[in-house]
């Protein structure tokens, strides 16, 4: 199996835009993408776009706009983690030698779906969906469990502080506010103890990513970004687990991850993770072993995972600040751990990052007939 | 790369089943194709999905109905061809030495799609789709050009009938009645030339394949079905070709196919392909080079794709009489020439077929901005 590395990242904005096609979010992320690493358009080989809803080829429309023609398209959908999976589409190709260089896309235009709407509606099937047991109704019941194990609302509000304060640092997210644990708790109740700056907000975006064998890599760069692992796994949610919190897939792609990688989660300097919810986040330290099972809440507390902490989480301001377009965003935590292993993150930067970690969920809660998947990528300079 | 072998197949029955979920038509084809080669349920290691409509971590709602759970799921998008694209990633997997068995699942529910509805409808942007160039009116357009060429409305005719016929030998068409060239010409006219019975009807259906590296499937068989080659590749469409009956990636991609698997197309004992309208099938005897440039209405008048004939095309009635459900269509079409290669398909028997081709066009016409993708595999016993 061949090392692979990532010599391109790029990103559109992030917000709504109800007048842009799916495929020109795609495509200004695809430019972006290619002027960071300055490769020629007909130099990329292979492409794997992720996109939920509304799905139609939306890989060739995108390439189409910037010029790439005539290459290997594979359009790809797992519920969050399609990102993650287009990534590790295009890892593959090029570590088994099939392809020297390839493009990984995830875009979303959540606004102008007709599917995806305000809210993603529960299956016509899915009757607990239908009696309020959506994405909010699913993180509340957890967040109650959270709760009679020692977390409080002022645990989760200060996830969603922590975020949003990460995304004033970051020019590319859709929101640029900070907030007081009091403002979180006195936002709108959602579904309670969920209120609406604990809910990430629906959002259309795109991110792309180049990824290239490594003899290929050295002639771009000095100093290439190397993908150490890539880990994809779905299972069963709902009906067959015990524990409401826990995450059986996530714990088991992350220790294939770190297995891969030949990394312990204390070598890791930041990560990139699927905050859908504010609560959500404490739970996946413990998934991604960032600190000892029971112990995600000391975690948040002792200010380790805020810029500046021991090992900073959603730097770039996570799903809650940044957006959440829902393919787009396993591939743009690639793109913002990249940033920090080139030392390119600007004013959220983790100071002299060597490996990060880029995790995504999927399928977590709504369309729960059908199970969860988790894509995990580990990066280093 | 390692040889991959097709060790089962199966497939749902095909219909409009309004009541029936897409899982539940999967499920059935998953089912089948378990039964078909007697493999463990657990030895299935990867799966790709393919559905175009209504995504939603489809695969992970199959597998978990008949118990293939913690896998790595890929669910894939590419139009028509997506079931194509599911078999080809499947394949990869294998070849690549990455798992040893896989399942490629194809699936589409129109009749429950919000989306597919009726007939397919164009993108928001798309002002020809919305002035009427719909895939009828494209088609018809194609079939203007032909007959400006030589061809004539009861050749058009003549394809419906040879396949329709065809589906009257097969137990898992939608559609087993024998028609006439003039009950074709007769019926409904949906865009002249184009009547009712020379297109494709919306059909709900699944079919699935398990491959698997020779090492195992020698294990279940002494007469394993070989995968020659393997094509793919996505191209511009509509506003970049010169001819509108041309398929210039089409033609690409049979000649990498051809290549790859080291035979000529006059080695082909049978052919499975994309008529989603009558006239369709007579350009695509053209790319698929069984005969020369400009020879398609004559290879078609000499009987020679008939069943019994030189090369019999669609023998399983096609997507004319068996069906269309898109994405189940390009794992379809590979289940009908691995039953040939076995000698298992009955009163549609190809005579000692040993070489046979799965062909599946995606994009053709609607969802014009986006392109084309040709899909090709060349299977062998």
């Amino acid at each position: 199996m061949r090392e692979v590395a990532v010599i391109g990242i790029g990103q559109s904005e992030f917000g709504k835009f109800p007048e842009r096609s799916a495929a020109s979010l795609g495509a200004e992320a695809v430019r972006a993408t290619i002027r960071d690493c300055g490769i020629a358009p007909k130099a990329i080989e292979v492409a794997y776009c992720a996109r939920a809803y509304d799905a139609n080829c939306t890989g060739q429309g995108i390439l189409k706009e910037v010029g790439v023609r005539n290459i290997e398209i594979i359009n790809v959908e797992n519920a969050c983690a399609g990102g993650a999976t287009a990534f590790r589409g295009v890892w593959k190709e090029i570590a088994d030698g099939r392809y020297d260089v390839g493009i990984a896309i995830g875009v979303e235009s959540m606004t102008t779906s007709p599917i995806a709407g305000k809210l993603i509606p529960p299956e016509k099937t899915d009757l607990e969906g239908h009696l309020g047991l959506t994405m909010p109704g699913m993180f509340a019941m957890v967040a109650c469990r959270q709760m009679e194990q020692g977390a409080t609302v002022e645990d989760f509000a200060q996830v969603s502080v922590k975020n949003h304060h990460n995304g004033c640092l970051n020019p590319q997210a859709q929101y640029k506010k900070e907030f007081t644990v009091e403002q979180v708790l006195a936002s709108k109740m959602i579904c309670d103890p969920i209120t609406l700056l604990m809910c990430c907000p629906n959002t259309d975006g795109a991110a792309a990513t180049i990824l290239c064998s490594m003899d290929v890599a050295r002639k771009f760069t000095n100093h290439p970004i190397r993908v150490l692992s890539s880990a994809l796994c779905s299972a069963d949610y709902k009906y067959t687990q015990e524990d409401i919190c826990a995450s059986p897939v996530g714990v088991k792609v992350a220790k294939m991850a770190y297995e891969m990688a030949g990394v312990d989660p204390k070598d890791i300097d930041l990560v990139e993770m699927h905050d859908a919810f504010a609560n959500e986040e404490i739970l996946r330290y413990e998934d991604l072993m960032l600190c000892k099972p029971g112990e995600g809440i000391e975690l948040l507390r002792s200010g380790a995972t805020a810029i500046g902490g021991r090992i900073p989480v959603n730097p770039s301001g996570g799903l809650l600040s940044l957006g959440h377009p829902l393919s787009a965003s396993g591939v743009r935590t690639v793109c913002e751990v990249v940033m920090h292993l080139r030392g390119q993150a600007g004013k959220r930067q983790t100071p002299n990052a060597k490996v990060g970690l880029a995790q995504m969920l999927g399928g977590l809660v709504t369309n729960l007939e059908h199970g969860a998947v988790a894509g995990i990528h580990i990066l280093a300079r």
